[in-house]
């Protein structure tokens, strides 16, 4: 009997796990996998770098300044704020699942996350600073350069080995583990009637056809306004053919994830529109020359919801001290 | 024989007891307690609402872009950044031990931690919003509106709930286990001879009539410029006569904790002192009329670096996200 019982338990679970799988294969959106190949060692490094703010001219900004872990990766405002508070051109995207991205920045300039860590650092309108001074911070700091050594084996600290440090941090920053993950790896009652109706009107509508995969998009580049011009304020800004010099890519942007969404707002490269109804309103008359009903929009919302998964979780990092010899930050000019 | 080693060495552990513990209370600086009587929900409440910058107007400065407890609970600059990049007039003091302070801010003008809250939130210099905006953001946030009602037993939140909640989380924010106090509780070798020497200096030197207790410092005000008169940037800054309107106590500033010093740089209240050693000289010359000599100050500013406690350790807080009805944050001017 108990013999029988735990092996019926056994068949079911196997053929359990069997259906997920296949439902899985099937579906145009893939769970997260947690990171592998991690160097834990440089994930420490990493995340110091990524909160420290002497990474800046001004000792104020650093990429969680932008990028704020305890806002599901962004700023939560529609452009973000650089050094002496200049008003940046486009939305700070997420850097949660950012590697996951088939290149980074909204024109996908970056090849990957590494390329993309030393951007901000020397952007005038951001953190202001320059690679060579940024080394020079972290090469007057006795706790930087003994972790350095550490992680990298080498005497000296270049921009190389910094831009490494960050982006390993932030291959961590997966967010496995939300309700549409669960429901996708076999938890039938994960999501209720709603959400459920939700997905299938985002599949029939096409909204999949650009945000599918592990990232629920970030795997292409899609031009803003498809069917009907988009009406942003995207003075200034022209996307990917910023890249390629090609005109076709003209107003081309990364499709940006899904994951998460209910914490990035506001949304699109703008970040003009404010509130996920609006967005799912745009997106289906821009980019489908659909409308959606109220009903329909509030399905597809409550489905989006469901796209939230487990946030980043560790120990806030405690900064080693500048020493007598460390440059000063200079965010005021002298009177 | 086993039972005799057993009584030999409770009776050394005894005496040990009594000796170290004859030894703290014969010296002027005590080791810190860990904090008592603490309500763990307020704690992770407040420590939300120390990281949420949706506080301020701009939805980019929160308490911890000032006071960030990955840098000693400070921002390592002379004087803070504020809304609009504007150049704060003083110099901001660390949160780390704050809780011991006879009063906050230099000047002494808020009573405790809870009345210090409200201050940068609505300064327009600082945060720049309102309290009644404040509050609105936070009503429109259910994941706030039920954590709120769970800590405080109430529907409505005010400012009196964010303030106290912000002040429970802070109250934590104690560094115990600096090697001084490992030494003041026992652990003779804890301190080398250097630091040692140090010590005997600081008291000797008078430092000690001024920073000396649980903080070393923060129980008193004292003239900034005794015995010379002090040529930093005072502009517009006169101390304590702004609270008690004595003429007395013009240039009168809370003497600030020594605690963590070493991360806490610049020094004074206008920052004006990159490195302990300026500071240590300054203060010789303008507060006791002593020019220490380089061996002196280098002994004085090895014992001060063995002040560093055990840093605030927990995991970054994850905020709930606003909702459609939450009033957005306003970093720009509308063009």
């Amino acid at each position: 009997m108990m013999k029988r019982t735990i092996i019926s338990a056994a068949v079911a679970l196997l053929s359990g796990f069997a259906v997920s799988q296949a439902a899985v294969a099937s579906e145009p959106i893939q769970p997260i996998k947690p990171p592998a190949n991690i160097n834990l060692g440089m994930v420490e490094l990493g995340k110091k770098l990524y909160f420290d703010p002497r990474l800046s001219k001004s000792g104020f900004i650093s990429c969680n300044s932008c990028h704020n872990l305890s806002m599901g990766g962004t700023d939560n405002i529609p452009t973000s704020i650089g050094d002496k508070w200049q008003q940046g051109p486009i939305n700070a995207p997420t850097v949660l699942n950012s590697s996951l991205n088939v290149a980074q920045f909204w024109d996908g300039r970056a090849a990957d996350l590494k390329a993309q860590a030393g951007g901000p650092i020397a952007n005038p309108g951001e953190m202001a600073f320059t690679h060579t001074l940024a080394i020079n911070v972290l090469e007057s700091i006795p706790g930087y350069v003994r972790e350095f050594k550490q992680v990298f084996g080498k005497d000296k600290i270049t921009i190389e080995e910094v831009t490494l440090a960050i982006a390993e941090f932030e291959k961590t920053l997966v967010t496995p583990n939300s309700r549409f993950d669960q429901w996708l790896l076999g938890k039938k009652d994960a999501l209720t009637k709603t959400e459920m109706e939700g997905y299938t009107l985002f599949k029939d509508s096409g909204c999949i056809a650009c945000h599918n995969g592990e990232a629920v998009g970030g795997n292409s580049f899609q031009k803003m306004g498809l069917v009907e011009p988009y009406k942003g304020n995207t003075k200034g800004v022209e996307g990917r053919v910023a890249v390629t010099g090609k005109d076709a890519d003209r107003f081309n942007f990364k499709v940006p994830t899904l994951r998460n969404v209910e914490m990035t707002y506001p949304y699109f490269h703008d970040g003009a529109a404010n509130t996920l109804t609006e967005a799912v309103d745009i997106m289906g008359r821009l980019q489908l020359g659909k409308k959606f009903t109220k009903d329909e929009n509030a399905k597809i919302v409550a489905f989006l919801k469901t796209l939230t998964g487990d946030q980043p979780n560790f120990t806030l990092p405690v900064l080693p001290p500048s020493t007598d010899s460390t440059p000063r930050p200079t965010p005021f000019d002298k009177k």
